[in-house]
């Protein structure tokens, strides 16, 4: 029979089963801190209409899309009317519309799915990725109180990670908007073409900054830009360094007054809501690209791994879902990239990879006492401990060399001596340490050394 | 600015979010059970190459894919060269190639992902759905007893979800052509379309599955039909009673020879695996329409509800990758199609639905309190209670109402005179009760609540 080669498309992260159970307890923690907020899950469609789905202005996203057609509508010539969903923000906006009046608002909902973008395949940059996002909608209102829940969530988040010190970095547009307009630039397109650039700071640098700024097409000041760049160039250091800064802004617009209204009530509330101030900051650098936003915006950055760049970011928007509904709906959200915030952990050498969901395996001797060697597998799984049976006959050591490269740190031993004892003898391959424990107790010896790796984990 | 209807595409289940927590807990159930086997998690890209998904045989699946092209490839005129999985065993099956050196075997795998299928839209037919599988794939071969392991974690999860007295049904093709072969139907794709045609049973009933195996075309002998209708009638009620059948069978074929040598053996380990003969039985009708399958055929129905068909079906299949690699991969595995089956117990009043994630709301008396009631939530949180605290102020009737429409168990207050004492005041809503507690002794006395309504869901 001809072979056809096996292989996925380019642009995904297809994973060996030790890295998926680490990418999978990464999802665990991310959706554990998550409903430990309060917040509701929803599953969409992979697929949405076309003409919805790309309702938003900008080609763009238009460019990246991946469309679907079934056969039947393939062979009658039609043009696809399915497309892939390039991130979960506008499935959000098309659930609230249609689901409008059997939800509660404000609605709280989270959602960890895959999503598609038709990106150049590149390096570090993936056609299907996870997504996972909470936003809080509102119907007519939304307190800005909620803009200060996200960030806590988020630290709940990172800190279960491990995976480092961690920044949640904040700023409000409104804010910016109005130091602009104080600056002389009033045009409100303009100013959102000065924020996207300011937006590229990072990545560009603030030589090639300054020279888009003051180029032709721009033709703002260089005095101006010179301000512009020293304004953003403002990171706090605590709670209070924030308050002094935002402060010493002296009175200005109606939009500058707003947003650092919106900025002292957020900052200030992160830390009833939890947050150390070691974790969060005022960074006036943070524009988000998007004119989407339109008040408090986020980024998250890893302390020792800034080329990284931001891990989880969002912000307030004014409407969710103008495009299907004539309600109005304003929320907050802000989503993790999980796809690529593992590649990069895992490029860096931050994750601790190698071990497996299954904690125990009962090892074979005699292949005449499988029913025994069944009976106690069944046994460890009643009492809630992942258990392999070793089901065809082998040698010891293949088994051993098996569990070693599996990633299961218990093997269990139950020859004719341990029978004759009534015990099992328990090699621990993690700290290569060997017991004897009777029947009765060992359910409860190994559930005790489990809860214990874990919780040293978490610590 | 023009709205556009809100909708998604005909033929998916989405769910409002009370819905969703229901299925995801069915997700959790099954992958926990899935871990507790030692089973291995793999996910794999929603698309795959169109000229591999298609290898196989058939035009039926070809019918009903659903092809992707990205904007560019579209703008060039290309045939798609992407489509969406249509099952998770073409995929494991290439997964399984490509990573073939990296595997160690028998590779144990589990996958809870969604397909495609391009599905005429029907009511309960769904052209997104989940499929929950688990796989044992060996190389050059692989244990019959791993046939056996199978039914157990079935058995497991189906009582874990608890949704009523179940039997898992099994057969053994070899069993089923050797039988037809001592009947004078030697041919074996004769036998194939017999098989088809016997698996069609409960469908279409005896009386049209004899006209069709007594005309022209299948040309079978009525006193044959006769007794093949007979034969397959045929459902053990005991362990005992199915050795007791298939040694009434008389010597036969090598292949009915090999099938009941399997088929006891499988029967007699599924015991030793914990399932109790309540709970499996040899049902001879059992065929499964696709050739695909080799030996042992697993269905599993709900005693109560057979009208719902098969829950949980399989098989054990003789090659799983010939169309990508020349290794001989033998394997056995089944799948739950979780999202059919949601919606089966949804519709048969089976599902225990209006229990949120949320498991506290912290109510507000007090605006001016916020801080505290956001501490308080803090508290609840790190001691692992999903927790919401109410942000934005509100009536207090009006908080319960939320919290009653939502599922939520437990409301806080927390007022003046709670303060003063030092004490919360827990409305429980699903008891309709009402008590005090200190604030030192909330979160355990919270705890062992929700642990004790968790264990009594699963008694």
């Amino acid at each position: 029979m001809a072979i056809t080669q096996a292989r996925t498309m380019p642009g995904v992260l297809e994973l060996l089963p030790l890295d998926q159970v680490a990418f999978q307890s990464m999802l665990d923690a991310v959706r554990r801190n998550f409903e430990r907020f309060g917040f509701l899950p929803i599953e969409t469609p992979v697929m949405e209409f076309s003409s919805l789905l790309l309702t938003k202005e900008g080609g763009e996203s238009e460019r990246q899309v991946y469309f679907v057609q079934s056969t039947g509508s393939m062979e009658q010539g039609e043009k696809p009317e399915l497309a892939l969903r390039f991130d979960l923000t506008v499935p959000l906006a098309r659930y609230v519309a249609e689901h409008e009046h059997d939800l509660t608002f404000p609605f709280r909902r989270y959602q960890i799915q895959r999503v598609y973008r038709g990106e150049r395949a590149q390096r570090g940059r993936f056609r299907e990725f996870y997504q996972c996002d909470i936003d809080v909608v509102g119907k007519d209102s939304l307190s800005v109180r909620f803009d200060a829940e996200l960030p806590a969530v988020i630290y709940n988040v990172f800190r279960d990670l491990a995976i480092g010190a961690f920044t949640i970095q904040i700023n409000n547009r409104k804010l910016m908007c109005g130091w602009l307009e104080g600056l002389g630039l009033a045009d409100s397109e303009r100013q959102g073409a000065v924020l996207r650039e300011i937006d590229k700071l990072d990545k560009r640098g603030a030589d090639a900054v300054r020279e888009t700024l003051t180029n032709d097409t721009f033709g703002v000041a260089a005095d101006v830009v010179h301000k512009l760049l020293d304004f953003v160039a403002f990171r706090s250091t605590s709670l209070a360094h924030a308050y002094a800064k935002l402060d010493s802004l002296g009175s200005g617009s109606e939009a500058l007054e707003q947003g650092r209204a919106e900025l002292k009530e957020v900052l200030g509330l992160i830390k009833a809501f939890g947050v150390p101030e070691s974790h969060f900051a005022l960074n006036l650098s943070i524009a988000r690209g998007l004119d989407y936003y339109t008040g408090t915006v986020y980024e998250t950055i890893l302390n020792d791994h800034p080329q990284i760049g931001s891990i989880c970011s969002g912000g307030r928007y004014e409407n969710l879902a103008s495009h299907y509904t004539k309600s109005r709906l304003p929320g907050v959200g802000i989503s993790i990239g999980a796809t690529r915030l593992f590649w990069q952990l895992r490029e860096a050498g931050l994750l601790r990879g190698g071990r497996s969901t299954v904690q125990v395996l009962v090892a074979q001797m005699d292949d005449n006492e499988l029913p025994r060697y069944l009976e106690l597998a069944t046994e460890l799984r009643t009492a809630g401990i992942n258990t392999e049976a070793v089901i065809e006959p082998g040698k010891l050591a293949k088994q051993f060399k098996y569990a070693d490269r599996a990633g299961i740190r218990f093997v269990l031993v139950l020859g004719p001596d341990e029978i004759a004892k009534g015990v099992v003898t328990v090699k621990d391959l993690r700290k290569q340490d060997q017991f004897e424990v009777t029947r009765a107790q060992l359910a409860e010896t190994l559930r005790v050394e489990i809860e214990q790796a874990a919780a040293m984990h978490r610590a």
